[in-house]
């Protein structure tokens, strides 16, 4: 990695070091808040950032994301998770805790159109985007040069649907090899198998070049043309084994008009794709996103 | 009619006695502009606005809407239409010359939920929607008290799948006698069948509560709510035998997250729906409309 | 007031005999939120939604609101009130607990354009603004007919500059008389005095055309107009002796273009004028705004 | 310039030797178009995009810009201008016309920030921005390294306000010297002498960080975050010798809130900066806008 950036992930993780974050589903009841910021008090920590959601006032699910500092936090990691196991146990939670410090490791997959890859690394070189990008697979050499002059390693992987199995294969070996967390689809145009999919639950971010769920699949550009609508869109979603109907992280519009053919409707497509995938990656990485039954709280 | 309503249609009447919107589509090529606005000249009509779009520029459709103001029109009526006959058929020409003080007359057909009409009752109040209310009809008692208040003739007219013939046989007659120009659904809840729809060709408006094409059909707000869209939307369009597939005049949305349910998002999506509305029929009533193969242009 | 509002106020007065709102601010420390949780937990209460902000993590100010269900509340007012205030020393509060139950008493002032006051009183009707509205104030006859069609007292207090004490002294008579919680400027274009403000501190919500600091003071459709911007807007703050220069609750904004004259820009901003006002009186009524050094904060 | 870059420029030149802009300002009186639409009928041109304002329709200003296409364009360029300019003396024309293929030449000026300078750079690289970016001059060397990655010259000016006159003079020297059309102010955090503006009346634009008229001067965000807007903007502007007064081409705005501090203010208006400028560098390069009076017709 360059050496600037590399400057940019030190700092962040020096800054960082007593920074976690607290991910917590059950079934709602009354006592959780006291019980989790009594425990976090009884810690030392100090609570920074607090969102929850009833999704049912009266016994449905609960949710709460807690962003807290705590004093010497990396040497007491362990004594923090096996402590709050309990209280985990008597709330039958659902939960994860997060230690900022630790940049999350990300492979992006891309095909011909760069312009979500250029987007996120624009982003990350300027510190915006605070990943650890480990590699880039592309089933084309069209990104090779760009991502290589950032000291990034860069895998060409030609694919299609007669090969499937064996690419993947080749990719989730190279996902293990450099311990990666989680999978960006920059508008890479292969199908993935359930297989691949069952190996990163909620760990792969699709952006769809729709506003889901209209004009689910091929071509959605075309087929906005065809349909005469007004605006088109972008849906940033987690991937799933049914086609385009993962858990819709974010999305956006863009007004268009009659004089604007699909060339059009593309480019200024474009604009709106990037944007929301850099948003939907940074939720991620702030671990803002809950999914819950094909849903998503985004914190 | 209330005498303050008259009053405002009135004056706009006649400082409009002058103007006029000659929409226009024939086959792109060289010398069209050139042949209107010489023949406008030569009638002594000052251009006031005028907008065009050619679909492809060799050799594909051409569209223009020009609204001009000419001296004695209303008494010049049948001179200036009979002359431009000449130029049409040269350019082999769809046309339609439409006089503004001519203000058309609607019918307004609802259901129970009556934000929509109200919306275009209060704009109309306003003066801001230009037309002539003739009646409006619904198959529930509800918004007669409103509609009453305002001297405009109210129809209740019960309605179900089981007795369509009936009910459009009656509404058909209402039209007729009202000499209604086009319809509004202002949310009414029941399906037409293509005969009613082949006597209104490009004549019915429609307000769907979804950004088509996603949710088409019933209940897209509870469907909106379990996909988990980050946008929910509504959709104004004219009606074709089609469900929710005719030619969209406009669309829009509103930003939505996990804490709406979907009386949350029904209350967002009214706002939506309202303005929605009022913005297609705005744009019918001053002829900036047309219809292309299931596509609109809105000049 | 008319039966089928008091219907809807009484059902949600029933719905919401057990629910309240805690709002608080106070220097950050750790500990606050296990405090009021704990306390909250004591008393039975289940707490449906909780919003918290800290100003600056390290040192600043934190504000927290939550709402929260509790049975029998409303026999236990006292004794809630009574037994927080020991924590609320404990970490030098600032606190108000609102009773969800005990609906707003609010006087609307209005002049000659009623496009807001009308927006408000719909969504009033429609049960989506819960508040008592005691009476309409204006300095013109116009809005008495369709105010008092509703059963709200009407008062026409003619005003301008020469006269304003006493004017005030009236509305002030008025206000008291009716037991006014706070008060909604829907376009009222009297500039109110030191010592009126002085009697409602952060109780009057103001709807400004422009999106402030631009365009503060007068005609600032005019002023946009001459300075050619492409977007106009509208700002709802809480009135203080600066003329505009309140704590902003919400803004928007519409684009605009150079076809628009001042008199379209006029209408195209009474839309946004109408949503932005009515939602800052629906966040001041829900209790979700805090008021910290000419800022709010908005939960 | 990178042969890539060079190709596409070829190609577009290649692709757009017939087509040209008339872009034209006179009184308003009846006959324009048709005196227009004639001439260029006789040229053998075919319009392609035609757009029109009257902005008083008795008796004010008129403004037109047709796109059209023309056999063997390149080779009557003096043709058509001469004969054109009987028509333009008989309707007191201001007006220009533009050859599509003879691609702007232009110079960026940039400070420390390169978000600004980064976009246009990308899109050119794409081929949206189809201009000849002839050298690009800094205040700084930050920008360098890329910027003479892809073959364009970079120049490094120090400027202070007390050497301003040299520093314009060499700037000036250069802009000759490369035969510049016109200048984008990507960032550029110097204040421009009278001189040097007179020298380039509407041809330098700049993006400012506020919505202007919002925040005139130094430190909008600063100001924004004390000001406690709920929406932060960025508009895009020529520039005159009234510090940001001069003509709005476009403006944009996100929505913030209480939480967003500075640091966050001015990450999220980069972003509308980003995409502000570029747009309006956009519709400048494709003589989309008429200054008139400090405002801009953008067609």
């Amino acid at each position: 990695m360059k050496a600037y950036i590399q400057r940019k992930i030190d700092e962040f993780q020096a800054e960082n070091k007593n920074k976690a974050r607290l991910l917590i589903s059950c079934p709602d009841k009354p006592g959780i808040v006291a019980a989790v910021s009594k425990f976090l008090f009884g810690k030392g920590a100090n609570i920074i950032e607090s969102n929850q959601y009833s999704m049912n006032p009266e016994g449905g699910e609960f949710f709460i994301r807690i962003e807290f500092e705590c004093p010497n936090l990396l040497e007491r990691q362990s004594e923090i998770k096996e402590d709050f196991r309990q209280i985990a146990e008597a709330f039958s939670m659902e939960w994860k805790l997060m230690f900022v410090a630790e940049t999350k490791k990300v492979a992006i997959f891309v095909s011909k159109e760069q312009h979500c890859l250029l987007e996120l690394l624009w982003e990350w070189q300027s510190g915006d985007l605070m990943a650890d990008i480990a590699l880039v697979i592309s089933n084309h050499e069209d990104a090779r040069e760009f991502v290589e002059s950032l000291d990034i390693p860069f895998y060409h992987i030609p694919a299609n649907k007669d090969i499937r199995k064996q690419v993947e294969e080749q990719q989730l070996q190279l996902l293990n090899q450099y311990g990666v967390d989680f999978v960006i689809l920059a508008r890479y145009m292969q199908i993935l198998t359930p297989d691949f999919v069952a190996e990163l639950p909620n760990r792969i971010i699709n952006i769809h070049h729709s506003f889901l769920p209209a004009f689910v699949g091929a071509k959605p550009y075309e087929r906005a043309y065809n349909r005469g609508v007004k605006l088109i869109g972008a849906t940033s979603h987690y991937v799933t084994n049914d086609l385009d109907e993962g858990p819709i992280i974010e999305q956006d519009i863009s007004r268009v008009d009659h004089r604007d053919d699909v060339a059009k409707l593309k480019k200024i497509g474009q604009s709106i794709e990037r944007s929301v995938l850099a948003k939907a990656v940074k939720w991620h990485l702030e671990d803002r996103v809950i999914v819950h039954e094909n849903k998503t709280i985004v914190f």
